[in-house]
């Protein structure tokens, strides 16, 4: 197995001024990959710690990835860093020179004096290209391990993770085999509880699962080898175990909305007295589903319903002012609880519900959104819209598919 | 100084599950108690790596922080490897027990065998309560270290830190003193033009900057000790140097909107043609900013306008019908470009932008609402509404102040 570590580097990583998502991205993609790492560490600007640290690594891995510190400011040390562990000097890097030069005179602004340093590398080093930025990545050798160094900014590391290093990986490694990652979306179900419910699961061997939860959802990861005949049985398995709480397979909820609404031609309008724009926010921010998206009315200063019965009507009414196929709406009602209703060609359908805990307003907008928009998947799938989930009680469920126009 | 590092712990953060939002909120929380973390590292769940792991930051460290790996279940392993770094064994906390056998009965559940485990504890390790979880806290003391180990559970994780670990440090290092902390919310300048705009300021030996950028803000945070009576000059120093940039001192955009409707007593309506939301959104989800919002309309199908005063007369129509004081609109024009209109009772304003690059959708509404909320806090302030950001070019701007009802 290749021992792989990564060092992120910067006073702004380790006091907390930015959250390291690069770590985590370059986990999860390295991970999916086969390249699974066994450890990660995180110093600051000081030339000392950066050196021992890269030191250290290399004396206990196959592989390091060192993650920022290579910008022109003097706070930017990783490349001296390297070069002090690697006992050489830095030098200037007459390609990278003139590669930064041309990219100041392309988009027309000049370059600073300090912009030079970015062109000084370690006496040895290999450039491994940045196209997008001014940061040059390289790669040294040390102690038998390959330590790969690469720009801080999100865009550039991401793009030289992708297209320089993990093909560099594959050619040293070949042996090492990428995982195939399916995705498995679910709601109202915590952790445990997919835990409990996939606990007497056989899986194959070569199978593993991971859980990636963020709110409202948990995904369920399924790795396995590529070229497994296996995959689909297992999908079926878990979904199955799983059931009502899975609301889309490799696609997230938004774009089985999307997807749906499309195939049937349905354009869908939102009323919103609770939810603030979370629900036609989410219409909005998916290209599946923007186009299937008419209209929707957030109103913040409604008056409570009487019945959940008043739901059924003025969203009955707001599809047919609207024009709209489909229409999602949620309400406040007098007893305290929530309205949520569901119209269309073929029925309406309100539900009220209560939260069973208190959560912060926007986990309340997310989740209700997130109820609502599920209503409408099962309803196009031509199930029943209401079920329930863990966060809220039903109070009471009304379904009328005879009064439609 | 304090050396304080801490261990990140567990499978999911070490292979990108999740991000280690419990890392970089303690680095900020330590930075902003005079307690700043100088190295982080992230091991997986193996017995031998985590043992090893806490010997060598036990070995380079007055204070070790450990976060996870405190669960049920049998991957959770950090009591056991602090027994054995420590070379002790782990032994029953009756008192822990006791703990977790009356929180079950409290809230009705049967306690499982598994959680047993949980008041498992190395010989010689004192307690750390844990109020709100099953995860019991300890600390021991290792080559004259402090080690202590706290829950994975972020809300757990955060109780723990504030309440029993911080006020700790503070009785055992009383020298270290705790950093004021102001911040100023900027838009629109990147991180470099911050830094340059201030390159020039002279700010008292004691004071530091740090930078928080997330989108579309970067927060300007203004370290200083507590009783410094240079705070107030520093800050304005600063925000005349970045003037138009800065939105909100303490206090974000949304909750600047808020205070300034609720002192004037107006409620705003809003009309959404490119935001899909976003703006309503924000209003909803800021509790100074909600009471103020009357109603929204998130149009996204609508025809492009031909002139921008058309944007002007629809949003001045809008607000009369809602019978609100202001109203805030965005269009879409028919030249591609987009026109943000403010309506009040003081006048009616409009300019059209485009966007000077290709910016994802997402941060498209992020970056046009946030222009629009910055119109109606300059209006509310009595300045005019429309000034140049980095982002977008401004093509024209229409100021009517003679002719509303």
């Amino acid at each position: 197995m290749v021992k792989i570590s990564m060092l992120s580097t910067g006073e702004e990583v380790l006091h907390g001024d930015i959250v390291d998502t690069n770590a985590s991205w370059l986990s999860e993609v390295f991970f999916e990959h086969g390249f699974a790492l066994n450890y990660r560490s995180t110093v600051g600007d000081q030339l000392d710690e950066l050196r021992d640290e890269i030191i250290s690594l290399s004396e206990r891995n196959d592989v390091v990835i060192v993650n920022g510190g290579l910008g022109p400011t003097s706070d930017d040390l990783s490349a001296l860093a390297a070069a002090q562990a690697a006992g050489v000097e830095l030098k200037l890097s007459q390609h990278w020179l003139d590669t930064i030069t041309e990219y100041f005179s392309r988009i027309n602004r000049p370059m600073a004096d300090s912009n030079i340093k970015q062109a000084m590398l370690p006496e040895g080093a290999s450039v491994i290209d940045n196209p997008v930025g001014t940061a040059c990545g390289f790669s040294i050798e040390l102690n038998g391990a390959m330590v790969m160094f690469t720009p801080g900014v999100p865009f550039e590391f991401k793009k030289m993770v992708r297209d320089e290093i993990l093909p560099k990986l594959k050619l040293c490694f070949p042996n090492v085999k990428r995982l195939v990652c399916n995705k498995i979306y679910t709601f109202g179900l915590g952790e445990s509880g997919i835990a409990d419910a996939l606990s007497s699961l056989d899986i194959p061997e070569a199978f593993s699962l991971g859980y990636r939860s963020y709110m409202p959802f948990i995904e369920v990861k399924v790795f396995s080898p590529h070229s497994d005949s296996n995959i689909e049985m297992v999908l079926t398995a878990i979904t199955e175990r799983l059931k009502n709480y899975v609301l889309g397979i490799n696609q997230p909820l938004i774009d089985v909305i999307g997807e749906g609404l499309t195939n049937k031609q349905w354009q869908l309008s939102i009323l919103e007295q609770v939810t603030g724009g979370e629900v036609a926010r989410q219409m909005y921010q998916s290209e599946r589903s923007q186009q299937s998206f008419v209209q929707s009315v957030v109103d913040n200063q409604a008056e409570p319903l009487a019945e959940l019965s008043d739901a059924i009507l003025l969203n009955n009414e707001y599809r047919l002012e609207t024009q709209s196929h489909a229409c999602l709406a949620n309400f406040k009602l007098e007893d305290g609880s929530i309205g949520l209703a569901l119209s269309s060609q073929l029925g309406n359908y309100a539900q009220n519900i209560m939260f069973k805990r208190d959560y912060p307003i926007k986990a309340q907008q997310v989740l209700i959104a997130t109820v609502l928009l599920d209503m409408l998947r099962r309803h196009m799938n031509g199930e029943s819209p209401s079920i329930e989930f863990g966060h809220f009680e039903t109070l009471s469920t009304i379904e009328k598919t005879d009064e439609c126009r």
